[in-house]
């Protein structure tokens, strides 16, 4: 603990970026490593989730995912439920010039959620034969969860920006997390949480996964904006902490995957060291040719009518889900064949599993400003300039 | 304590850069938040304190803060005592080339300052019905304060870069803090301190609130001129223990008002749950359309003959009062609906008023180069292009 | 050891940045200092090896590098094995737009290795009378070191990105370095390894010295793609310490060299001080007039066909190899004369030998934009602008 | 101690940049504060030295600081001495484009010294009625010393980078220090030192001063080039309690001198702070109007034939020697009313002498790309774009 002043305490925390993984002495062939995890009941070849981020994922990345080996999450509070034919939103807000970016996520998102289009778009996941995980705000959770259910999802996730299984209202009960997990048949994954306290609590309310992640992301503001945040490698250390203790004592395991600030193999590789059993992943994907944001990534808080947080970026597209997933990789920046550089990290450590990984030896490591960062923000300086 | 070398030790310090806020396992619904403080015999609505700086506060920004729930400073010493009609004043430092505007400020504030345009300017706000605070240096205070209490002014600020209750000089005694608060029947705010000691002795002194910041500002650069300042994390916290202690002695709870280096929600949040009760803004209100310093910003030690510190910066015009104070926002960086923000992380911190966002759990936190500052650093390096 | 969370530990880590070295109350003449060491029978002049890269070491290169003092690396799987006349695919490398280089270097390093060039090669550089180095993967050691024997190499390199002397695969075993060392007559240096443990095991396996370095390095983005490495300071520092273990245990001294992210004097001079006996250099000699590279400078997974890392970055051409080991310097920013500047430290540190500079004082100096660091990155980012 | 790997520790330091100072509770009036020191027989009235460096002081400049009540050391071993009109040299380095700045150093160096100049530059500083420094190399000294005391020199400077008490050469004895300032009946101020164990040793020798800063300065490249190096905070702090046990054991006090890295008047007190008696300024004095160096400025290392450090820079012409040091700024960036700043800074850190300001509490502050730094750097970049 260090001390801020006066009484004030604070512990220190670490980023992705603060730590490195140390190569262990004995190694293991990246071709031996296996990279599967369960979720509930379902068995996934990768560990990769694909954000419920508008930008990110639709019906058809949804399902392209899904084949890959991967997991797609499909927001039911975006452009996919709210329009019949979403593509003229997705062409309004790639085509608006950037003073106008914010104003025109807001308008777009005022247009109502239709029920029968959560219905639809689940169904033509389903009918895909693909794994359907569909996402909801905990304040629509009471009505959403159930629908989508019978529409036929398989997994549902809660997620706000702070998960909470203790929420205080004057304004009458959100539907709460245990009662929600206990009235929906299917996995409810919950987040997101940041500490083994926000963690345990969750776990006990019956979450079949957690997302861990407040702060870290590109796409997202929160500690300017709100001054909350915990750096993620320590994030997802605390809650695996917790996801352990509750597995010695139930024999439940539970997932940890790992939202936010994840965009290069070596994130990956880094946030599974950390205790992760999965990624999220946003800004990633979204470089994506199938995704839907054109080139462009927003958070779901962007277009937040009182408080919006982060904005419309603009990331590119510089290849194919297979290819920045399962590669072969045309860029050599760390953002393609992301199994691939997992496996290999994983072979460097010597560790055959996921679980396994979670034993690798962490260093810290001075990351600000090092070579890579340097010529990094070298080129987003540049890139600034174009 | 770390060892800079010889005997000389150090203590390790902290900005708000420096930290985040942790959310708690329990939260509470931002509607329930209470943001209201008291001052002396005053309760207010909403922590924000306008700055005593004339590129933030006239008598119409103080009386519209004054409406929004705010407080607003005048400044006795500025433009509005100087000129009748300041607006002048104000063209001409807009208009002034950049290599020319520290002499034309340097210039300006050469203008003597006229009583009866001190009494004007109070008597204005008070006749509104407005909360009237002004501000002045300690070396004007004995001639100053009176007049402003004539006049009507219900709070009194004696601020300087670095107050103290002990100042020792040669060329006769200066009117002491204590000497000022007895004499004075309105509350007498005192600042800048930024140390447990100091704020002790002007808590004894009879300060009926106390301004912390010493060198973190945007528009100050006293680290950089004098090599004297402390991080602001650090400084809040020391000051709010030494009200802490004087509140448990004496039962008299004495608000502390961070002052400096504070833009964004995550600042302000970050500032209350160090332990103040209430922020400071200047260049965050230099950019509301009602600022009077038209899109620019200085500080009152820009413009001293001899050693002027910090310049006219540009800041731009953003939004209203309104908006940057109670939303909604138009942009996402955080510097608008500053109290929609601040109810978000107390919400988020399980916090239900200010005293209890005092005990919101910090993390040090890896500041520097964090995405969210490299590209803000990025947007600046820019900017300073075109 | 900092606590990362929940039970996750980890070893805070230094890079050459990192540190400074401290002058000693007692100093050397820089012309009294010797800059001798062995590896295995041979004593070299100079602590300087030539990186086994394409762009930096072809025959006439190796030819020169010996006969100034130093050693070079030739690479067995480069273009110097897969084309007779590899002045073509220099040319193509050198020509390709910058979008398009990734792709010419996979497509060059597609062409199959030919056993004939390899000991062509060889031959060439003996019968010159240098000392002559070659080096291969691990994959390949157990076809082509034999080969090389026979074609009279001296020194046999087997480096891949991270060594280990237990490697387990379900594919068959490759070749172990133990068998290997057992196998081969002439020194096998064998590296990349970061860590005690890694270093004791290819000690005991034989190693004829140790490559220190995993992810360090400007042509390499290990950190980045595959989140693996550690910072070169506390490698060195580490390996040194097995190095030295192994040492007190059976008699038998093994150089350490210091490969990755060593361009200037000063990197040079902090290396030798963390426990190296070498260093080997990369980019720095990818500068000389006579480096096959033509100006250009990549990495050796820079060609990999599905998880590229690195890629072809422009590092100009600034003067002879002569200049660059012995001077005399024609720039001043540390990249010439490394010999003079490590003698001048050595001098400063009252080193007369590299193994006396093992015991250097050094302290650990805020590193990151330090005036120095500060120019050299706005130089970057400036000539990213041109 | 912090462990760097294996075997190694080393001691955390600490720069200027990395510190600041913390107001105290009991402040004085600037104008009762007192900055004078003694160097040996002689009272100054300002903490300040021009250093040794042709781009800073000639006879005119070095007449010009004793009247306004510093001291300037004339470099007896650069262009003054070499050049019976040195005005051409200064118009050629002025005139030479940037790629052929480092060659015409170069060249221009390579004059012979004129012993008949030497005694002329010194007898029209001494016929001015100013006290008169000279500085030469320890090599030089031993010749130039006799010469200087008799040409009438107040102070003789033997300077190098690394400055020690017991440098071994095979090459025969070069004049030791204690055999100096013994043959010498003029105060030996020596330098450079950066440790407590050198200063302790050179002290004994009899210096009568001791320069402090070994690889801190902007013109210097010492860490860059040869990776040795201490920030100055440490130094100064280190050298100073070697001066303060030098004294309580022999009752002599040796006033320290810092040198390198300063230029603002936050670097003045901040050395002051930690215990400097006065602080040697280079490029802050290079951007004078008597400046010889024409707006530029370089080291005296910087002409090295074989191993340059340290190059020309452009610093600009800001001011004349009495605003630079007395006042008034006509600047706000802390350049400027360099005894103001610190008057101002002692009275608020209740230091009323410069001894007194050695108590003056520190605090490790986060120094790297706070507010000021990121706009200074951005500022600098923007500069290197025109």
């Amino acid at each position: 603990m260090k001390r801020i002043g006066g009484y004030r305490r604070a512990r220190e925390s670490y980023g992705l970026d603060d730590i490195a993984l140390v190569p262990a002495a004995s190694t293991i062939d990246p071709e031996d490593v296996d990279l599967s995890w369960e979720l509930g009941p379902y068995q996934l070849r990768l560990p990769f989730v694909a954000a419920a981020m508008d930008s990110v994922v639709d019906v058809r990345v949804a399902i392209a995912v899904s084949e890959l080996g991967g997991l797609a999450v499909l927001n039911l509070e975006g452009l996919q439920t709210r329009y019949e034919d979403p593509e003229e939103a997705y062409q309004l807000i790639a085509q608006a010039p950037p003073e106008e970016a914010l104003a025109v996520l807001q308008r777009l998102y005022q247009e109502p959620i239709k029920e029968e289009l959560v219905g639809a778009r689940i169904e033509s996941i389903v009918e895909a034969g693909a794994l359907c995980a569909v996402s909801m705000t905990p304040a629509a959770a009471g009505h959403l969860a159930p629908l989508a259910q019978e529409a036929g999802a398989h997994v549902i996730v809660v997620q706000s920006t702070v998960a909470s299984a203790q929420h205080r209202s004057s304004r009458g009960r959100v539907t709460s997390i245990q009662a929600l997990c206990e009235s929906i048949s299917v996995p409810v994954v919950v987040g997101n949480c940041a500490s083994f306290e926000a963690a345990r609590s969750l776990l006990a309310a019956g979450a079949a996964a957690l997302l861990v992640g407040v702060g870290p992301g590109a796409a997202c503001t929160s500690r300017r904006v709100l001054g909350v945040g915990v750096p993620q490698a320590t994030a997802i250390a605390d809650v695996a902490a917790a996801r352990d203790e509750y597995f010695h004592t139930t024999g439940r395991y539970v997932p940890v995957v790992a939202d936010g600030g994840i965009s290069t193999g070596g994130d990956v590789a880094k946030a599974i060291a950390c205790g992760a059993d999965a990624v999220m992943l946003g800004s990633a994907l979204a470089r994506a040719e199938e995704a839907p944001g054109r080139g462009f990534h927003w958070g779901m808080a962007a277009p937040h009518a009182a408080l919006p947080r982060g904005t419309r970026i603009w990331v590119g597209t510089t290849g194919t889900l297979r290819q920045i997933l399962l590669g072969p990789a045309s860029v050599d920046d760390g953002s393609q064949n992301l199994a691939e550089a997992l496996r290999t990290a994983m072979g460097m450590c010597g560790a055959r599993t996921l679980r396994e990984m979670h034993q690798a030896e962490i260093i810290v490591a001075p990351s600000i400003l090092t070579e890579g960062k340097t010529l990094q923000f070298a080129q987003k300086v540049g890139q600034g300039r174009s």
